[in-house]
């Protein structure tokens, strides 16, 4: 189950310690011109040790290909990239060989398999998710003139409550928690660095746009686009929560509140729904959000129990994220773009 | 895309307004008795017609199952069922033929299919979810000592916030509502009665707890438990959000706060996470919450659009539930329980 | 794994004394008109006791469809369809509960399953193609332009030899046995006849036609036309080889013998590739061969074991075909139709 | 459609004249112990340039393992892996950029896709075939007890028709055309010699037998292990025909004397099914035979046309192997060892 996506498919491999990460890239059309530069720099957003507020370990994200792309441009061939991993301190992991963190997949992992590569959360490690950039990166340009912004809106209780409309999404780059209000951005610093000296991490949530959206992309019963980017979504390490439109708040109105009217043939005076009805795109903004919790890794002391049963104490050490949200943008943007390329592809077959 | 799942599958057919609607569930192993009143049990959990806080339409939902069953036993073989579309008052769509409701199906499946059955929804009416229900039902009878237990958290801004461990979930079934707390049952139904009477709807929100858990559920990196159940819950008709543990609440907390402690070798104090880390099932109680929207279709009219561009006006008739939840509640159970026999029938080949 | 294909997807169910067979077609486009008669007359070639070389079970297989077409035309949604099981004699296998047949599946399905439904062959009965003769009879209205002709061409070793460019397809089903040449028919017919009356069975080839075909069929590199046409053959029950173009005579060839030299720019002067290279369509006719052992069900007694290890002996009664060939035609076309309109749909991205 | 399998997956990248091939193992469950040896030893009885009679071409076949296996033992993670391309002479193929090879995917690759790698095949090369090598390798130390042995059976009209019982299987490896009958072995030798000469290819045929079958692989009615083995084997490149049992010869007899009767309560007296009842597997040796076309690529110069409709001549240069059957032997032991695993970890949910 290392494989996602119906038609367009990215198959991984890697664990954070090992030799290097990578994957398949399947059903990329033939003919794509690939933007190389575009790809790394989506990669330098997910990377660690970009700033202050991020891990400082500091791995340098450089994907190599090794298939499906000839003078330039996609072959139809699938397309397979590695990315070296560098700057591993496996050393620093010795002491967590047979532990397990408090909510880590140590344990689950341990159960399940039976042997566990210990070395800084082996598979379900969050170094994973450089993988799905690359996925995402060219899933990007194939979809071109559809545009995919996420953006931090809350960090613990600091909020970025106004609707999307009202905010610049072209600034989100330009602060290093990735939020689109300025002042707002500097309160989530500010916290963010306050609960990093704790030695704590924090939680968050990632709101998602997706404007120039096509009408008719998901399929019923069992694949609608709402549950397709609620399982892409709900893959990303540590997420807790999706909502699509306003998600959990409709749950407490009124139909008569909150209905989407028409106000022309195909343009709806509110977007509720966030763009989807009936599992299928209206053509309407797609607006989504996803919960985080704080990372699990404390660089304080926590107790916990090895694999035999004995309390130990897991200590605070290593280098880690104090909160994931803002290296989640670019993640949940990649998600969001392979989903809608699949979805795309498929839709195709919908008329004769 | 009418298939759910990788081992046990299921896959459904059906308008509302047809002759029937019915499906094939493939995987089922040999051998498993089945229990025929049971699954008759379940569906009239979801029929509707059965308080006066749902729809009045009268829909005899017997099931018929046309193989894989020989003599009281599963044979391994796919399981064929229908059942009859009965009841239907096809004549009360007629004025929809045109029309695009508000926040319904119509307008996005008329523009990516290009034609569309408009009697009562047609493929994406609830009524499929009678097809779940079934499959379901059986797939209860494979996990047999697994509990899952669906309640009504929420209907509106009526609330029950009570740990589930402070419930009684044994009463679910005891109030036509499905709230465990019968105070807080019965404001949420004086609610939905006012609601009904304004020719309103209102939304409402599901939780779901299933008990004697596995461990090792969920496989990475793409079929997260986690995951796995955010896709099958967000392809419940009017689904607007998911969460597991703690969910989007999580995002608002520290990892000190927010980390389930060991409290033994296999027990954690705490289960914010909800039963499952790093996407895999820890043995604990799986715990998570789906939001739901107000049915669109409302006893009063609604301003709207038809196909070639005309304003109409969408009158508000036929017989539709005032509050989805209470009937979601077996839902909920239902796409719980097939997510959780897939999931374990691939979780066989972990180890060797 | 009772479902086949990718994007045109065909789910079955359904034991041959069961209640009824069916299926659930999915993923075939909104807007296909659908001929019903073509689609009962597709059935008609297949159904028994069309003829005195067929079994004389009087099977009538009317098709019942229950969904997924609206006022004539598909609607995009799932096809689901039943065929009534009639004239089950099931007391005729009673004498059958607890013995294998010789060649049948009553030995692994009792294995594999520790039950069975022993009442004509239950699910691995060939009752099951008429479902597939269903799906075909769509497909090939999907297709249209595509010319799908399977004929016999050997049944024992009453051969048809010929090149089929030197045979008139046109006449294929103006004979009883489903062969284009009408002398050799006569000699295989005749030796049908023969076999019959000794209570015996014989096998047979059927070789296949398309003409009209697409470039480009088909995906590197694990689902190649080839691959999947193979796949597709070799799941007819009694199908013991699948040889496309010259086949197993390629083996015996040089390549200076054997290539096929380009004549323009898009054809070939010979055509032993039976129009694919390299696993995709190159435009020049599909050509294929299926081989089928003959019927293990005779008229005559056989020796056997029972499941209890005691040797038994099986009595030749029932209803059976002397000569499966004639009708597997249908299943031939029907499985061709579906294994194309499926290839046809996956290439339509290979390209930007 | 880069990747293979249902639960034990393989997918795969990689042109013949890129950075490298490889691929990605998923399903392997954990606790597999690896014999790296093994795996290489695979790889050298599949790689050119091993003899006279194969290509002079010297690709040093060394997988790298990226994932997945720690400290000796798979953990259950997707295991990566690549084969670095060296020696790749790319100037060899500047004279065909634009040519259409007879009988090659020059052309169906140019029409279904726009562009191609036209360095030796790319995509399409038999180099990937390195791949399934690698696969199939980890597959066999799942299987353990299971002896999967393919041989040469025939080299254009060179037979070795003995019946394999009759055939030493241990000594296959010990001769350069891997066929167990020492004399025949000779003359196949002499023959592919002779063909060389000439600047011709030759066809062939490989027989597998596979010994200490598990009772009951195969899944009804679609993923039958008989249809299962002919997708597997039809994926082979060159591979033109397929028949399990006594294959096409079964056509030709009748029921009486084709029917294998059982001798016992589990075996059968004779074995002309080739192991497997209405598609599941009997316990009975696998029997089965795969038919090769010649290699297109000769050593003489052919007429043919370029991308332009323009006539050319394809001069005959590079190297290439005579007679593709002696490397095909590990490729089809591959195969089947990739096609039994997975049946094998799908037939664990058959029964409760």
């Amino acid at each position: 189950m290392n494989t996602l996506g119906h038609l367009y498919r990215l198959t991984t491999f890697g664990e954070s310690h090992g030799v290097s990460i990578g994957g398949i890239i399947d059903g990329c059309p033939a003919g794509v011109k690939i933007d190389f530069d575009f790809i790394q720099a989506e990669l330098d957003r997910r990377k660690p040790g970009q700033s202050s507020i991020t891990t400082q370990r500091n791995e340098w994200d450089k994907v190599e290909f090794l298939s499906g792309i000839f003078e330039g441009k996609t072959t139809g061939s699938s397309i397979g990239f590695i990315i070296q991993n560098k700057d591993q301190k496996s050393n620093d992991y010795n002491h967590l060989k047979d532990t397990f963190r408090p909510s880590h997949g140590d344990f689950t992992y341990d159960k399940k398999y039976g042997i566990r590569d210990y070395r800084g959360g082996g598979r379900y490690s969050a170094r994973e998710t450089a993988n799905w950039i690359v996925g995402g990166a060219i899933a990007k340009q194939i979809l071109k003139d559809v545009r995919i912004t996420a953006y931090v809106s809350s960090v613990g209780s600091v909020d970025c409550n106004k609707d999307y409309n009202m905010l610049d999404l072209g600034v989100v780059e330009q602060n290093i928690v990735r939020c689109p209000d300025p002042i707002v951005a500097k309160s989530m610093i500010d916290y963010i660095e306050k609960v990093k000296s704790e030695g704590d991490s924090v939680g968050g949530i990632v709101s998602c746009v997706v404007q120039n959206m096509e009408v008719g992309l998901g399929e019923p019963i069992f694949d609608k686009l709402s549950s397709r980017l609620a399982k892409y979504m709900m893959t990303i390490n540590a997420s807790k929560g999706f909502e699509i439109g306003n998600g959990f708040e409709a749950s407490r109105l009124k139909g008569s509140q909150n209905n989407d009217v028409l106000e022309s043939g195909n343009k709806t005076v509110s977007n509720r729904s966030g763009g989807i009805q009936a599992g299928i795109s209206n053509g309407m903004d797609l607006f989504f959000r996803v919960g985080f919790k704080p990372a699990s890794t404390l660089m304080k002391d926590q107790d916990s129990f090895d694999n035999k049963g004995n309390k130990v104490v897991v200590e605070g050490k290593g280098r880690h994220d104090p909160c994931v949200v803002p290296r989640a943008v670019p993640v949940v943007e990649a998600m969001a773009a392979m989903a809608l390329v699949d979805a795309h592809f498929l839709s195709k077959n919908s008329k004769i």
